[in-house]
């Protein structure tokens, strides 16, 4: 096992990760190119640390695009199209050159997928856990933002994809679910390792859906988000969440994971409200982003969230997932 | 010693910290205000673990405000005046409430300070050790940028301040140096805790300096960047690097440390070039600014950085201090 030194690294594997805005990393800061009219820069910045919110073991480049996608999901969530990402990366001495390589790899690979480049960043040293923190930035009209503070009594709620795929991922990779079939073990894992953010279906939810946030604690904590700041209640149907065939034959044989999916978290799908008025034009999104879309419940006034089965209130122990 | 929990942890202490562009930290991503015609956003990252980047046992407020400053030096180093930034916090079970109030105080009075505001970030858990990430964004004038890569041959060499007071402040925390008068010992210290980011002189700069960046890894290492990114030689006079009164006497104590301040890092002085025809405005700025500036050297054909002693050239075994 060999490690090159900090500027080696810098050289070899982020280097050409860049475009101009980087100034070629030989610079301490990066410069943004101009907003066009009418459009905001977006910020956000996510962490994850090994064993907290990725498994030490793994594979480099999947820790690499689940780092930049969680950021872009934050982007999504707002409606914005993502630019470029600052990197900072804290790698312990199990990150020799042939992880950093594939860690670089993965970068590539993800940037050329969602149109982004690296804009400069920093690279230091820890003695562990391996510790990466990133900031994605993109542009959104200003007068089209996808808030959280904006859901109104009567809206519709609705989710994207399917719900608790990766938290069943999770349990399976640590084995706390043996019984899955490979396939649908498989597909789960793969769910946890490397989320899709909705970029398409958020950036042209802006001024259609009233108020809307990446699933990403779980769905009734992030649902308890958007209630929270934007005053209101929301009331959800658990039959009517989403769930893939191969979530679904899990959950038929560990039913004592049936809520799992409600309270899972690292899903990053959309949930975002909006008028009845809009279901037409919403689905009509749905279909022309080739992102499933489903109605899974309404605001009402009030507070909390509230989750029924066959119209009884369920309980729930815990409502979501906190990586703290 | 308890600890909240981590959205009691946002609204207790970093929300105060927050204007308008956070969006009250409620939701993933923050949105910049619009450049103003002819600037353009600048953005730097730097990430500080414990141990590595600042001592563990460093009062919380001076590690917040280091971690901040660190960031501002990169902005200065751009001729950007900083706006606002995103933290990312791994808090190890060591950060208890109260060790967390007073880093958010550091912040507080650190934004009072330089006018910048917490416009987002994450808060997450690590098993240790403390690692912490931010990411600062300023704005600039386009058109009067200071890059690294546009010195040219026949410019003058100058750097801000004192060089050499934070690498005796560190050996001086760490045991290394006991002989220190005290006075001289609180001072070498309070320099190595907390950086004096030149903003006023970075952003003056702009368009009358060729090139600068701070000195972060060490004065020759970071004369270096820039020879190697300009593709020009540096020549130096030892004698004509500015020491501390402090750090002089330390000095005369300890002989066997006098190349230190060449070598020793986290300075965070400016050092830039200049054409000999600038000589009046810079002396000029430095006053207008209240910051000590020097010539300390000239930009030759060639690569590579010299450091002569009355006239010799100097051999150094280390050329920078490298935190990978």
């Amino acid at each position: 096992m060999s490690r090159s030194g900090e500027f080696e690294v810098i050289d070899r594997w982020f280097v050409p990760l860049t475009d101009e805005g980087a100034l070629g990393l030989t610079d301490d800061a990066a410069i943004l190119p101009d907003a066009p009219p009418g459009e905001s820069w977006i910020m956000t910045k996510d962490a994850m640390v090994a064993g907290v919110h990725f498994l030490p073991d793994d594979p480099p480049d999947l820790v690499a695009r689940k780092l930049l996608r969680v950021n872009l999901s934050d982007l999504a969530a707002m409606a914005a199209r993502p630019v470029g990402y600052l990197l900072a990366t804290a790698f312990t001495p199990d990150q020799d050159d042939d992880w950093i390589a594939a860690f670089a790899r993965g970068l590539a690979e993800d940037q050329q997928e969602f149109g982004v480049h690296l804009y400069g960043g920093d690279t230091v040293s820890t003695p562990g856990p391996l510790t990466l923190s990133l900031t994605a930035f993109g542009l959104a009209p200003r007068a089209r933002l996808l808030r959280r503070d904006s859901a109104r009594a009567g809206d519709d709620i609705w989710v994207s994809g399917t719900i608790g795929d990766s938290a069943l991922g999770l349990r399976i990779l640590t084995g706390d679910i043996a019984e899955a079939d490979p396939a649908d073990a498989a597909f789960l894992a793969d769910r946890y390792r490397l989320p899709r953010p909705r970029l398409a279906l958020g950036h042209a939810l802006g001024g259609l859906a009233t108020a809307g946030q990446d699933v990403s604690d779980g769905l009734v904590a992030d649902l308890g988000h958007i209630a929270d700041t934007s005053r209101v209640a929301m009331s959800i149907a658990f039959e009517n969440v989403p769930l893939s065939p191969a979530a679904r034959e899990v959950l038929a044989l560990r039913p004592d994971l049936a809520l799992l999916p409600l309270v899972g978290g690292d899903d990053y799908e959309l949930v975002f409200t909006a008028p009845a008025s809009a279901r037409a034009a919403i689905a009509d999104l749905g279909t022309r982003t080739g992102t499933p879309v489903r109605r899974i419940g309404e605001v009402e006034e009030g507070e909390g969230v509230t989750v029924t089965a066959r119209g009884e209130p369920l309980k729930l122990a815990q409502t979501g997932w906190r990586h703290f």
